[in-house]
Formats: structure tokens, sequence, C-alpha cells
């Protein structure tokens, strides 16, 4: 028998369970190898600002039984996990949610993610407020709020993003690469949703990495590469890490069971090869996150620490932390030659039946929200320099920060759920509140004559009219009888000279009107009709909680001219019984019985021809150019697919357009004409919630349609999505023309794609298209185009016609993520019926080749329109003590015609940012796609203009440092290479001169120091 | 007019944004405030070493579609949030998962996590490997789980847990009270699961918290204060904090939307208050965590800080930072006067019908499989011990673990996933298997004579039969005929000389029995009836994946004589035709025509009498004794609640207990009788799918009845759950006793609960106990004992009645989680038929008072069965070579009748640890319930003992260190609180007489060098 050996014993506990150490340091690397398929992982989270729950919902991690998400999860679980490794990167890109964390760090966690940008683990990507949406953004407020967050991250960071990334968009626009990719100084534009067969082609001809010259302007001074994604912006199947995610994880420690890193390195090498097949060049990118990923950032890293590690030992690929910048640096060094893409992605479906051109037109009252919304701010910014920034506030930055936040590719695009609507509502109108009362202040400040030291004791209070659309104004509703006047302040946020025929709504129709010389001028009274009240007096009750006591009787029409970045006064008074101003003719017209009867409407050379058997509009006439036209006007509503028991079917829905039937909408014929020296309106009850009115200005050459479109009804159980469709006999020949966010017009051929060979599943909601400020379509003869107030989906579906889609109700929802039925309603004490929208379209046929004109410059007026201001005054002294006209430029000076300011905003250090953009295209116009120049000296008048710093358009580098770094990337031979070489851009600025030149749609963008 | 400022522009960029730090420093603390209600915020997780997934997938969190849970997370996320704050704490509990963590750590992550523990703000709390169950573990079980968590946290860190944290058990044991919290120097316990009409009156009379003395014996010496809490282990509603939970979070931001602090701190105020009216003192614990919570520590200490802060900013109230310790020591300075607790908390529902009394059963085959390993793992160490142990293995380690990490309450309770089931079977079966090499390498070289200087060069290969139980061993059916002797060695694992009849299987019938000094001994052929075979040859393939080619025809039976903890050997050699072996008489009895007629079995003192026309037991006679009993043994099934179409009420399950009827199952009479000198046997096939062998052994008074039991039909889409029972006249007056985990025997009482007024909805479920060892009662003049060989249900549900649940097959799920139906099933090449079960109980009847004798001595036959190794040898020369007999002891030494080794076991370090447990309770025997003594030098002979240091059961701290710092708390006067004022225990150990006194029921742990 072997006894154990007498040790000595002297330790009280000896080691009691093996704990062999088995710590593994994982080689990891940031780094590429040549010669060797290199697999970029991406660490990334996609943070929506704002769609199941709020911007600050998703933020704090509230409302999590909606969706588990906080984005205070994300970052504050990056810093540990960055620490943790230095090859370990992570990009950022949303920085509405970026700000409010920063706000929140200590000092010495600041300084730690300082240094964490510095080094290059944490790298910000696309950088603007949030990833905005590229249908149904304008490209002002894409640019304002690029800018936001570019201004940010340098003023914090002293950082310029280098890529674009706009992952989750729902088609992508070529204003987003040319001007807000290429001209921000991107160096390369990333995506994940394109066109599912555009996508199949791309794959097979490994073109899903282009070099995409999305301008017809600025051709190759203007391109980006651009890289669509294999699939979506997640990693490949089984590759994804998220806090109790189930893809396999990578057991390596053999004490436990279950260990399997040969499988997960055989998989990941078969998921890398797979890429590679479909890519050139050895770089494949992996976006390793999705929504909201990231909770817990150890969890993923954890994971791509061993990938990288035992991948690496296996040695068939290369795996490295990435970043896109790196993987584009690397790209780039490879010395591929591209292919060219041009114009768009859109539109954009998934799959056969789903084209997502619904949203579009989603949720229209916000669209037009927002639109107004945008024009406010660039007003509010130039009355807030013409007075002069208040440290104090009011401010217009809680204006711009919803608006930019309204931007997101989940808040203007409408698919949102109805509570995050609410809230980017709520958003814009607290911001409006605020910069409200910035514009009233200026206005009291530079009206009053003898302030000359600031103003900021000015006793004048006016008020403003936000919902003068439905016709409530208290500021205007006031009584004269007791001799007071009211006067009218006019700003023209233009720059140039602008006579408009406004409306305001009066109580009596004993008024006259004064100019700022107290020169009566002609005013017409067209009456306000029951439609209009009710809607007016329903809708006051839902938003502002106030049953109006009194009612408007009149809207108050003249004309007003008002100069440029200025503004003009007119004075309202009560005169005795019968006031000067004209009454509206009243006439109201059903159905004739006799047939071939018409008649005319028109106060200028614009004529509409209306018949009165059929009730409706038949020929357009312009008596000055002689364009004739008949002309048919109609609505139409498509049946949505999809109801509570079809519901496994693609269905229509917030996102997808996806029609089940056409239903034209007979009207029933009755006309109500109002006519008067200024205004002629015909209105239309096309049936019991569709209500129309064409009004005709006197000196305008356009018609304004304005339709008030719902409760649609859906008691049927089928949700209705309605076209607003105009017929003309123009042979377009299956070709118009639609807007790219509002900037450049991009040609669209119905059942057509450039790109590859189009398999036609959806004759109508495949050829849909974002309408942001027109779509138009011509023959030899004549161009047919039409405006909005607002992003719309529109078509022409057949020749000569033009459809907006101007308001969608669903009832059920398309299987996008939103979960909800598009189905907007307006509520009173818990009451709700439908939505009931009001907008308004322009059109106008030129003979063909003058479009352009109008489309541009009417443009401009329909997003900026007249800011009106109200105040009270007894007597007739306002004059005297006030100035009653202001010229913000050099006086008489004005814009050349085909130049407009886009910002005029006042820095927080005094600095001026101006932007200004060319307003046409090459070839546009015969007279106005030519070089323009602005004179800043008059743009600045009593300002010695100490410093011009050109800058990128996002205002935050300078422009020439930019273009020194920008990647020169070659392009594959051939038709498209050789074009946009060419391309006409203004030169340097001489510091003494002071002139800005600018080619056709040139944006340039400046630090003005005085 | 207002023109700005000409201010001096010299920064390129100005502030662009609102960036106002919102940076707050909480104002934490960790400390009590007196006068003030105290909430004491607790984070934790609840890790189970296994449930849906298995130990080793919820540690690296794969299969997380099954349940989202990955322990590395809690880990790893814990320790830069407890870095980020000093006063955060965090308790840490399952020792499995801390070690498997521990051991993947840098070196540096090491230091800090020391350095955390060191300050207290990470604190071990139970600090086992598991949270064990405290149904069906046995105590032994218990210790040495305990043992092996505790001693590493020792090891690593050189501390001692304090307090006792079974919150998820399914009731609470008296074992668990006394042995597992006071003896291992805990100063509180704490737990969630006690029955709901218990609970309901503890919160009335503010009586959740005791101090809980659970032993008789040991009385006030063993109390431990204990606390249920008000509900479970989580928050109170509304205060989870994991990530994506969505209780409201602390939004205190005010430049979001959303503000909510005075909300919150409300909410916070009353549940604390709500919470302070059912507990005494001013300190209410907040349990903030569950099941696998903190993935994102962070998550939760965000939301705590801001509590903390906000609460104590309110003043009402006063949050802190706590951990159970700091409870405890807050529970302690309040110098209350507690109310006491005896005995136990079983059985456990959480609702009317929601008896947790299932899982006394779930899982027979695995409850039996860790019983035996436990026994395994006990002798194992011995032989470890007498070899000496190596350091390169093999070692006893692994099935330590695996036994360890079947204690867990989802393990050896039966309530996880089969997958998760098989899990443990596995881990238990690797580390038998590396156990095994160590008692035949042990066995090797003890009986080889001529080693003296170790033994690891022996050749002897022993082989061991794990399957015996099912007739398969290899090791014994060999064929002699070629003149080979099988040597059978036979280890005694008990303190105590033990002679028992074995029986081991054979295929020859020719074969004779010599012991160790060559005498030929009595032996007997029992034939291995079809039933049997075919049982065997099924698992053997089921389990093995082998087809037996022989089979064996006979158990040979001898008994065998044995030294304590010692060995004897016997030979078995082929003998010419009939050999001296006496092959049982066999006699196979129908039910009889003839009324009245019986026969008698039995080859010693007990003779049971069965009746040939009813085929089943009618009498007990016990020759010696003259104690005779009238006595019948059936089978009865309960049915199941629930089926696939009652999903929604409550079922029986896994855990669950609730019957649905009873159904006594008629025997079919027949009767096999098998009858020699040794041995009688009598086989009853009770119906197709229940066998039972009672058997009769030379020289005891007790019957063993094997039951197989299975496949239970389930096709009629009925759970059946099978209850063997044994009836007999004792007018036992609705009075029982089971044991607590193997240990002491507690009073039942029928449809009575002693702490409250049991209102009876589940008169069946309702009266199930766990039983570990086994179950009596009596009456005036008998004791009816009923032992058993693993953990089962138990109840006497009429009086003179006992009954055990041996068995359960279910069709539904019952709703506590676990998601499947409880339906074990065995299968070969994926034919699946429902589990068998094999096992064994023991009954005896001896006249009141003379019970307890056999229930402990038999019991710890039961527990630690002799050991039994075969090597075949050629000729005759075995003891001239080798060692036959082996005394572990001093030659001749014993330990007295009333003391066991529970553990010898050699440490790392080269001490050994030693357990003396004293086997009986005060006032259980007349002559055994005393002060017994043990000699340590005849126990460790030819060793010179150089130190003797007595420790806590958990050997991690001295025994007279923990006893200093042992808090005394006040209790509430009355009768319970002067009762268990004396109490008997061994005094100190002289270290020249080296004797070790044991009071009953005592248990003493030693380190011993040499």
């Amino acid at each position: 028998m072997a006894v154990p050996g007498f040790l000595c014993a002297v330790l009280f506990l000896g080691s009691v369970l093996s704990s062999e150490s088995k710590y593994i340091k994982y080689n990891t690397t940031s780094t590429t190898v040549p010669g060797k398929l290199n697999v970029h992982l991406v660490p990334h989270s996609h943070d929506d600002v704002g769609w199941l729950k709020t911007i600050d919902q998703y933020y704090v991690g509230s409302n999590n039984s909606i969706q588990g998400a906080c984005v205070q999860n994300v970052l504050d679980s990056l810093i540990p996990a960055l620490l943790a490794d230095k090859n370990r990167k992570f990009i950022y890109v949303e920085q509405a949610f970026f700000q409010r964390w920063w706000r929140e760090q200590s000092e010495a966690v600041q300084n730690t993610v300082k240094q964490l940008v510095n080094s290059g683990q944490l790298e910000f990507i696309n950088g603007g407020v949030c990833m905005h949406d590229e249908a149904a953004a304008h490209y002002i407020d894409m640019i304002d709020q690029t800018t936001l967050g570019h201004r940010f991250l340098k003023q914090e960071f002293n950082v310029t993003p280098r890529i674009g990334w706009q992952i989750d968009p729902f088609g992508h626009s070529a204003v987003q690469a040319y001007l807000l990719s290429a001209e921000v100084g991107f160096d390369s534009l990333f995506f994940a949703r394109i066109d599912y067969q555009d996508r199949a082609k791309r794959k097979y001809h490994k073109s899903l990495e282009v070099v995409w010259r999305a301008s017809k302007s600025l051709g190759s001074s203007a391109q980006v590469f651009s890289g669509a994604f294999p699939q979506n912006y997640e990693p490949p199947n089984n590759f994804y890490y998220e806090v109790n995610d189930d893809s396999p994880i990578v057991q390596d420690d053999t004490d436990l069971f279950d260990y399997n890193v040969p499988e997960r390195v055989n998989e990941f090498v078969s998921a890398a090869l797979s890429q590679a097949n479909i890519t050139r060049t050895n770089h494949v990118m992996w976006t390793m996150g999705t929504d909201f990923k990231y909770q817990y950032a150890t969890s993923w890293f954890r994971q791509m620490d061993k990938f990288i590690h035992y991948v690496n030992q296996d040695g068939r690929v290369h795996a490295l932390y990435s970043t896109p910048s790196i993987y584009t640096d690397a790209k780039y060094a490879a010395n591929e030659a591209w292919p060219i893409k041009t114009e768009d992605y859109f539109p954009y479906a998934d799959a056969i039946n789903a084209y997502w051109t619904g949203y579009f037109t989603s949720r229209p009252a916000i669209k037009g929200y927002v639109r107004a919304m945008s024009a406010y701010y660039l007003a509010a910014r130039q009355l807030e320099y013409y007075k002069g920034k208040n440290v104090s506030g009011p401010k217009t930055d809680s204006l711009a920060d919803a608006l930019a936040i309204a931007q997101h590719h989940d808040a203007v695009s409408g698919t949102e759920k109805q509570h995050v609507a609410n809230d980017y509502a709520k958003r814009l109108s607290i911001g409006y509140t605020e910069a409200e009362k910035v514009v009233v202040a200026s206005l009291a400040c530079i009206t009053e004559k003898t302030s000359k030291s600031g103003c900021d004791g000015s006793q004048t209070q006016f008020r403003q009219c936000p919902l003068l659309n439905i016709s409530y104004c208290p500021g205007s509703e006031v009584d004269f009888s007791n001799g007071k006047n009211l006067v009218v302040v006019v700003y023209n946020p233009l720059g140039w000279k602008r006579e408009k025929v406004i409306r305001i709504p009066v109580i009596s129709e004993n008024v006259e009107v004064r100019d700022s010389s107290g020169k009566e001028i002609e005013s017409q009274l067209v009456p306000i009709l029951n439609y209009s009240l009710a809607l007016r007096n329903y809708h006051a009750k839902a938003y502002l909680g106030v049953s109006p006591t009194v009612n408007p009787k009149y809207w108050l029409a003249f004309s007003a001219a008002v100069p440029p970045l200025g503004f003009s006064t007119y004075y309202i008074s009560s005169v005795n019984q019968s006031g000067s101003a004209v009454i509206s003719e009243r006439l109201t017209a059903y159905k004739s019985e006799s047939q071939n009867q018409s008649f005319e409407v028109g106060p200028g050379n614009l004529k509409l021809v209306y018949s009165l058997d059929k009730g409706k509009l038949t020929d357009y006439i312009n008596t000055r150019s002689k364009v004739k036209e008949s002309m048919d006007q109609t609505y139409t509503f498509y049946a949505g697919y999809g109801n509570d028991h079809t519901k496994t079917s693609q269905a229509s829905g917030a996102y997808i357009f996806r029609p089940n039937g056409t239903y034209p909408i007979t009207s029933e014929g009755k006309l109500t004409v109002l006519k008067g020296p200024l205004i002629h309106e015909v209105h239309q009850e096309i049936n019991s919630w569709i209500y129309q009115i064409t009004r005709l200005y006197k000196g305008t050459e356009h018609a304004e349609v304005e339709f008030i479109v719902g409760p649609i009804p859906i008691d049927d159980g089928v949700g209705k999505e309605i076209a607003a469709q105009i017929k003309t006999n123009l042979a377009s020949n299956k070709t118009f023309y639609t807007d790219s966010n509002g900037r450049d017009f991009l040609t669209r051929i119905r059942n057509y794609r450039k790109d590859w060979n189009l398999e036609v599943n959806q004759p109508i909601a495949g050829n849909y298209y974002p309408v942001n400020l027109g779509i138009y379509l011509r023959d030899q003869s004549k161009e047919f185009s039409v405006l909005v107030d607002r992003s719309v989906g529109g078509s022409s579906i057949v020749d000569g016609q033009v459809e907006l889609m101007v308001h969608r109700r669903l009832v059920v929802d398309d299987g996008r993520g939103v979960g909800e039925p598009l189905n907007e309603t307006v509520c009173i004490d818990n009451k709700c019926s439908g939505l009931t929208v009001l907008g308004k379209y322009y059109f106008r046929i030129d003979p063909v080749g003058e479009g352009a004109r109008w489309r541009r410059s009417f443009g401009q007026e329909i997003y900026s329109p007249f800011l009106l201001a109200f105040t009270e005054q007894s007597g007739d002294n306002w004059k005297n003590s006030h100035q009653t006209t202001f010229w913000g430029f050099d006086s008489s000076y004005e814009l050349p015609d085909n130049v407009a300011i886009l910002t005029i905003e006042e820095l927080d250090d005094g600095q001026v940012l101006l932007r200004l953009a060319h307003l046409y295209e090459v070839d546009e116009d015969k007279d106005l796609s030519v070089k323009a120049s602005v004179e800043l000296k008059k743009v600045f008048p009593g300002k010695k203009i100490k410093q011009v710093t050109e800058t990128s358009l996002s205002a935050n580098q300078e422009r020439a440092a930019m273009e020194k770094k920008r990647l020169v990337w070659n392009v594959e031979e051939g038709e498209e290479a050789r074009e946009g070489g060419h391309v006409s851009r203004g030169g340097a600025v001489d510091p003494e001169k002071l002139v800005v030149e600018l080619g056709p749609m040139e944006i340039r963008t400046f630090i003005i120091g005085f």
C-alpha cells in the first residue's frame, strides 16, 4: 500500500479548484493586408432620430414596451469597450443623439472621448443632426441640418466627417450625392436601399460600387464614390452579436462544452468569399450593427475580437476592425476604374409589389408644416441678423433643432408612428413659437425709426398668423369701428423685389387699404364661404383648443410690393358704409342642362374656361403668350391594397404604395365663382370630402389650386390614396421631369430605368417619384409645369397628364416596421375623424423652353412666402414714428434673377454665414443658365467686410482645403466618362471687389467677418 | 433700424449649438441614515446554473433563441459600472459562473476585481458553486458544493461569505437554515419562495423576517436570522432596469421631453412605505435584479444613481446602495426582538392549486444518478487519499464540479429542460469516468503489497460496473472455463465494519466463491429473468451504444464482510459441473382459485406473507422482535391535471403536482418467487409497465423493494404520476416524519401547518414532502419506516399508510418557466419511448422507539454502498502478491455507531479535510442520542498529526473565529424562545489526545496537517 508523502503543510488553504488561467489576449488589427481578401468589420449602430419612439424616448430608453432601444446605452457602453483594445473602432452617425449624450458627460468622459476621436477609434460619419430623408426633404433643410451637425463636430472635436452614410433612407437622390456628399467634402457615400432589380444586376456586374456623377451641371466636379450594400446594413446572417441575439457566438474556451472555433471560422470565410464574388478589389465591408444595436457594445466587440484573432490565424482571408474611411482609402488605393452612375436611385422597391413610393406623400400635413417652418426659419434668421443676435434669447436655435430632426428619414417621410409624428410637430411648434419672438422683436426693432443703438426696449407688439391657411388670424380679425387702424408689415425673404396679392381675413366689409406712403390702393373682399369657416373653427378648436368667438366674413386681398430682404407697410382702416374694397361678384353654377355652355375666369392674362354642363375646367388660355390647351382636372383614388382580412399580402401603407384599383371621383359639378379686380376664385365641391378652390390673380399667369381633402372615408374597410390629376393633350412621350429635393430636375420615363431593363409589375406605383418643387412635361411646342407647396409623390401615368398624390389614409400596416396603419385623425374631446389636408399646387403652360423661369422664380416664391405681421394703432401716426419700408440690401440692389440667398445667419461670434445658390441648371433657360454675380458689398450695406472665407457647403472647413484633399477616382472608359468635363463654377472672390460668381446650379457658402 | 454691433470676429467657428453642460454628478451613498426609512437597493443577478440552457450556454451566451442570457456579459459589464462610482455595489452568488469568468480574465482585470472585493463594492454572497436545491439535494452534496465555492473564494480573495442567499429554491429546508447557513457562519439567510398563505400571514404580522431555529438538537447554537421577501426576488413593480426593459426610467434632463423626476420619486417613496408597512425596523431591502439581469450593468446603476440622488433630495425616505450584509448589520443594530421560526418552509405553493411538490420526484433517474455519484465521490476521495493525490491527474475534481453543479435548484430538482438534464448527466458521466480512474488506480496501488513508495506503475487493471443496477457488468460476466479466477475487491466507504450480501451477474452456474483467506463461502445463484434481461440489453444499447453479446444467466450472491474504510477480496472461480453456489428455488404463483392460501418468504428473521388469491403481500412478521403487522402494498397513479386542451388551467408539471383523480393500479397478481440461502425474491408484474422485486436478505430485518416503472403510457393524452403505497394498520393520527435533506426528521401533520391556519385545497399534493433518507410513522406500539435510494416526494395520505411518488410523466407544461412537459424518453436510433425508472425503497417495522437505529445505520449503507472492482487473474496467486484486506483505520478501530465520516479528502497542499457527523438527533434513540467520540489517531494510523484546525462547515475559516464574529439575535419572548437553550456539542480537540467529541446532530470539520 502506498501512503501519501508527508508533505510539509504550511498553508491553511491549498488550491481547491483547478483555476488554470484561460485568459486569451486576442490579436486584433485595424490594418489591411495586401494580396488577401480584407474583410472590413465596421461596427455601427443605426439610431433613428425618432421612428417607433420619439427621439428623446430613444435617447433615454423610455417607452421600451414599444421598442427596446436606448441610445444612451450605446454611447455609454462604447467608451469602455473602445478603451479595452485600441484596435476596436466605432462610427457614430446621428448628431442629434450624440449631442444629447455629450452634454450630459463629465469633463473626464469628454476628454476620453476626444482622445478616442483623435486616435480614430471613434469616427463621426455623415455627421448631420440626423440621417435625413432623400425623397421628402428639401435641399435647404438638408443643408441646414447637415451644417448644424458638422459645425458642432468641428467646434467640439475639430473634425470634419469624410463619409456619407445614408444607410437607411428609402431610395437615394441626386442632390444627396452631388450636393450633400461631394459639396460637403465626403470621399464616399454608402447606402443600402436600392431597387431589388437594380441590386441584382449590380451584383452580377460588380457595380454596387460606382462613381456617382449626379449633377448634369456640376459633372465630375461634384461626383462621389458610392457603395450600395449587398443586402441591408446588417452583418451577414449569423454574425449578429447584440446582447441576447441568437447568432452563434465563438466559443473558444476548451474547458467548456460546445467549442466551435473551426466551424465559425469556416462560416466567416465562406460569407466573406461570397461577398467578394460580387465586389471589385480585395476589400469587402461588413456592417456590424443595425438599428439601435450596441446597447452593450462589448457583446459585439468580444465576438469580433475572436473572429479577427481566429480568422487571421486561419489565414484564408484577413479580418480587421475598420471604418468606412479606412475602407474608402483601401478602395481608392486599389486604383480600380469604377462604373459611372448618373441621376438617382428612385423609386425604391424591395420586392416585386413593394414600391416605397407611398411615403412621398404620407402625412401630407406634417410635410406641409415642415416646409412652412423651413421657410420661416430662413426668414427668421434674416430678421435675427438685421436686429442683431440676442445672446440671452429668444433665438432661432430650437426651430433649427426641430427642423433638423424633422428631416430624419422617418420624420418628414411620414413613416413614423403617430405619437412620434406628434412629437415632431410639437418640436416644430415650440421652435416656431420662439422664432416668432425673434421675428416680431426684430420687426419691432427695425420699424422703430429712432433706435440706432439697439431696440430691446421696443414696445410694438406684432402678431403673426401661423394658421392663416385656415383663415384663422386673430391679428387681422379686429374691429376697426373704434377708429383703430391695422398695421400690416409685409416682409419679403427673397433677394428680389416682389409684388403679390396677399389675403387676410377681416370681420368687416367697410375697410380700405393704404400703402406705406399712405396712399389708398386697390383691394378686394372675397367672401369666406361656409366650407372654409367650418374648417377654420374645427381646426382652431382641435389644434389650439379655442372656439373663435368672431368669424371673419371676408378675405381682404390687396397687392403688396416689397423690397428684397425688406418690408413694406400697409394700413387697413374702417370707412363709412361701403368701403372702397370691392366685394367679389358671386356666381353659383350648377351643371347646366343646356350643353356646351361655358364661362371664363381670370383677372389677368391667364384665362381658364369651365364647362357648365360638365361642371369643370376645359381650357387653358394665355392671352399674352397665345398658349392654348385643353385641360381636364380630376381626382382619383387608388384603393390601398390590403384590408383586415388580407394581412398576409403586401399592403399599401406608410411606406409602400400598392394600388388595388383606380377609382375616378365623379365631381358633383357644383361651382361657385367669386370674381373681383385682383382675384378670381372657382370653388368646386368635388364630393363630400374633396373641396377645391382655383385662384387666378391679377398680374400672374399661373393658376393656384387649393385642395381640401378629407376626412377620407374608410368605413368601407378600404384605404384610399387620393391623386389630383391634370390632363392636357401634350404628346409627352412617356417622359416627364421631377425635381431632386427641390433642386435639379431629372428626366423620368414611364416604365423605364436607365440602369437596367425594368420588369414592370406595378405600372402606377413603380412610376411615382418624389416631387418637392414640381413636375413638368413637354412636347414639341409646350411645357406644362405643376409646382407644389410641400413634398408629394407625383407621376405622369399617361402622356400629357400629371398627377400628384395629395393625401392617403390606409387601414393596414405595410409590414416595414412602423406597425401602424397610416390613418391620421384629428380629435376634439376624444372624438376623432380622419385628417383633412389643405394644400396647394400651381400650374402653368409655357411655350416649350420657357417654363424654367416660372418654375425657378415662382418656386422660390412658393418656398418663401411673404411674412406678415400685424399690429393695431390708434390714430394715424404710425409712419411718423416708424420706418415703413426697409431694404435689407443696398437701396435698389436686387439679386440677379438666377440667384437666391439660401442662408443669411449671424453666428455666435458675430460673423455671418452666407449661402448663395444659382437657381438654374446648364441649358435650362436660354438666358439664365449662365454665370451670375452677386455684389457682397450691396448685400451687406453699411458694413465693412473684413474677411470672406469660402467654405464647404456645411461650413465646417475652408473650401480650398476641402478641394485639396478630395480623392480623385478613376472611372471606366465610356460615353459617360467623357461627359461632364467642362464645368462652369464661379472663381475666387476678390477681396476688394467682393463679387461672388456662381455657375449653373452652384451653391457657395461663405463665412463673412466684418 | 438697429444694426448688429460690429463685433470683432476672430474665431472661424463660433458656437453653433447651445451645448451647455448638463452633466450631473449624482449624490449616491451606501450608508444608512438613522430615524428614516432606509431603502436598501441590492443590485443582483440570479444566474441559474443551468435551466433552460446549459450552464456553459448561459455563461457564454449561446443558444439565445431559447433564452437571451449571457453571464459573461453580467460580469464583464459590471466592472466598469462599479469603477464608475465607489458607492455602487453588487453581490455575486453562483461560483460556477464566477469561476468560469475568473479563469478567462487578464491579470489586470483580476487585480481590479480584487480591489472591488476588498472595498466591498463586489461582495460574494452564498458562495457555493450553485444555489442548491433544498428539497432534492442531500446534505452531504450541499456541504460539498458549498465547500467547493467557499474555499475558492477564500483562496483567491481571502473572503468568507456572510450571507445565505437562496432566493429561488422552491421551499426552504431546516438543513439549509441550521447547517448550510449557521454552521458555515452566515449571519443571515434570504429567500423568496414560501407558501402564499404563510406569506400573507407573515406580512400581516410583520414576520417575514425571523430567527430561524431549525434544529431540535442544536437549537439556538445553530439559528440564523432569515428573511423571506415580500414578493419574489425582483424589484418592486416598475423598477426594472435591464437593457430594454420597460419600467419608466428617471428622465431628469430638463432639455428633453418627458421629465419625470417628481413622479418617479413619488412612486419610489410609495413603494418603500408600502414595504415598510409589512417590515420591522426602519430598513427594507429591494432586490434590484432577477434572472440573468445586468447583461449591461450600467443600465441598472444609471437609474439607481438617479433614484438615490433624487429620493434623498426629496428626503421622505433614504435610499442607498446596499448589500444583504449591510442590510443584515442594520437589522442587527436595530436591536429588535424577532419571531422564532422552527422546522422548515415545505411544501411551497404559490397559488391555490399550485403546490410545488411534483419536483420532489421529477426526473427520478437523474435524481438517482446524482445520489449514486455523490456516494461514489465520497468513496473516491477516500481512495484518492489512501493512494496519495496525483497532481497531474486523474482527479476527482471534475466529478466534484459536476456534482456541485447538479445540486442547482433546476438540476437535481428535475425542473430543467431535457437538453439541460442531458448536460448534467453528461458532466456526471465525464466526472465519473475520471474518478473511476482514481479509484481503480488507488485500488491497484493499495492491493499491491510491495509498493511502499508510490505505485503509479501498478499493472492491475480493475474494472467497475456503474450499470450494475441493470445487471450489466462486463467485469463480472467473464468466462471462467479457462481456469481464470475473478478477483472482486469490495470497498466499504463507511466507518464501520459491514457485512452485506452482494450480487454480481455471472454467465455460468458452475462457480464458487472464496473469501480473502481463500475459504469457500456460501453463495447463491439467482436467475436473471427475462424482464431484467430485456431492460439490461435495451438500456445498454441506449446509453452505451453496445449490444451485449453475452447474457448473464444469474446473479451470484454472497455475503461480503469488509472493514471500515477498507476492503476485502473475494475470488470467483469455475468448478466442475454443479458448483457449490446454490441455485435458487423457483416458484411461479398465479392468483389462486382457492381462497385464503398464502406463502411466506424470508431467509432470516423477517418474514413476509403473500396471499395467493390476492396475489400480494398481506403480512409482515419479525420473528425476533415479534412485530407483526398486516400490510398492503399497491401502486396508484394520479392523473396529471391538464392536457393539450386545458392549457389555461394550472397543470401538473415539472414543478407542480396537481392530481386530477386517483387511479389504483390493479395488479395482475402474477408472482414469481426465487428462494435460496441468502436471498428470497418475490417478482411481481404489477402491470405491463410496473415490475416489482421484493428482496429479503439473510441477516437483515428489512425488505428491499426494487421497482421498475415505465414507460408510463400517455397515449390516452393523460399524464400520470405513479405512487408506491404501503398500507399498515398503524394508528398514525395524521402524523408522519420526513427527513430534511437526508438529515433531521421533521414532524408532518396531514392538512396542517404549524405556522398558520391552513386552508386545504389540495389534500394530496399539499401533503407531499421531500424524502431524501426516509419517511416513517408510528403509533403507540410500532414504528413503520421506509427508506429511499434517491430523493422522492412522499406522504402519508391516510393513517398507517406511506406513499412515495416514484415516477412522473406529463403531457403539458405547468407554466413556471421551463416550457416543456415533463416527458422523459429513452431512444435508440431516434425511436423513443417513455423513460423506465429502476429504483429501490426499503421498509421495516420496529417496536416504537427502536426504528431510528435502522434508519440511521442502514440509511448510511444505502447512501454508501459497497464499491466493487473486478479483475481477472490466471491461477491462484493473487493473495501472494497482493494485499487482500485493508483497514483504513487503525486495525480493529471502527467509528461509534452514531458517527459517520462525511469527508476524507486530501487537499492540494497535502493536508486532509475531515468531516465527522453525529447521526442522531436528541432523543431520537435511547442509546445513541448521546455524545460520541472519535479517535483521530486511529482514524489516521501511521501518521503523525501535527495540527488539527477546526473550521466552519465549508472549511473556509477557523471555527473559533467564526463563532467569535457570529451575530447574536434577540428573539421574542415565548415558549420557543425558552426551548433550545441547552445544547450538547463536542468540546475543543485536545492536541495530545486528538479525540473529537460530537453532540447529537453535530457535524465537525477539520483541516488536519501531518
